[in-house]
């Protein structure tokens, strides 16, 4: 994981996620499956509220095709929010490569990595991305 | 509705809830089961993380027994966050009455009721509720 | 609840529903917005997937306006499915009420209702029931 | 994919799972995060289920530590419900592999691999898989 600690966190994207109640299964730990939401959040926050907010153009459509996930350590319920740290890798001209930490100051409890292709929703096709999205991207690539 | 308007707002408990993808359905808005858990994020936020992170004595263990929801007005995916305002009404030894609306400054997208009982989990039989819990609950009530 | 008694099984919607793991929250028990799941499943059968097998004319658009729901009795995991038996009562030119119990043969463990208004999708408003709504309704009510 | 054809099928697990409507997501197919709630649904059929119906000894603890997960074809609503079957590789003292497709007779939806390890509940610690519990994966593996 050398290369993670060498990356300075400004390139990283942050989202605060609040354990919900929801969340916690009976094992009395955040289950599996709901990790992905938290994924999803935080890639909704990047993709779609944040660029809202700035008023920026929106990306044109965006489809998962693979998740890859790593489960490193439970996590119970706590007061205060974890953070799903997000960034950019392997930038195509159709598809881009997340990766992710969801994980508090001391402990990591999941990494993962997510292929994202760029998608016409309207053609029901694959699409190139275009240069505004291109440039968002590299605000949080390596 | 004459009541909720002269109740002063400082007397309700607000949770800021962000709208997030999972929550829309096929339809575009927010499905009318998710908004049940806009009620029970804002319920574990009153019960468990302010309590939490006042260091205060948490609630020893309460149970759902009815709710009302009645859902008034549409509500699809926004970038600012949706007010779950939530008061207290008819305090009794061994139960209360939460009420909740969903809103935002200009619109009122949720109106919604729950009876909540005190139940000792480990007896697996109701309870009484303690003097601190008491205390609490009337902090929101009218 | 005389009136369920008398009413015979026969004009009751049943849905077999599964008791998933994901239903089952901290405390052991099936959590209660996880059961509003269930009532909407039943009504995905009962007027989507029951329809569309029979080749029958879908329903032209339905939104929940209200939802009362009651907690009768803990749910845990079990192997066996419960019964979630639904019908019609209440109806309007606009909507219609349905009534459901979650339930197995020797158990009652929810018993909600719901307030269901007929829904022009594409105009976003409201419209009326259609005949052939009318007479499929008609087959769960009373 | 070659392996996958030259397994007989009926080595697989096969769990029917009904598309339910909080599958469906506002771009009108299956969300990716609700897959792997189908991966779960299937699990807890061939774990806890399947083992109570037959009345025989259950696993003594399960987690899942890496889901791999390929997203082949988009899944819309449909009256019949598809197949998840399921296998196990990699058979170790303590854990396994599972593999899985969602799927009908004509297309493959998903594809997917998770890491699962035997863990010790009460103590919170790894464990050694059980001779039932080796006995009942080899039914399922290659």
């Amino acid at each position: 994981m050398a290369d993670v600690v060498e990356r300075t966190p400004a390139q990283r994207h942050i989202y605060l996620r609040t354990v919900r109640f929801a969340d916690i299964d009976s094992q009395g730990h955040v289950n599996n499956v709901r990790f992905l939401d938290y994924l999803e959040d935080a890639r909704f926050g990047m993709f779609a509220i944040d660029l809202h907010k700035a008023g920026e153009e929106p990306f044109k459509g965006l489809v998962v095709t693979r998740h890859e996930i790593d489960y490193r350590r439970p996590l119970s319920f706590r007061a205060d929010p974890v953070r799903v740290e997000t960034w950019v890798e392997e930038i195509r001209p159709v598809r881009f490569t997340l990766r992710y930490e969801i994980r508090d100051d001391e402990q990591l409890y999941v990494t993962a990595k997510s292929v994202i292709a760029a998608y016409d929703v309207e053609r029901a096709a694959p699409r190139r991305l275009g240069e505004g999205e291109l440039t968002y991207l590299k605000r949080y690539s390596v």
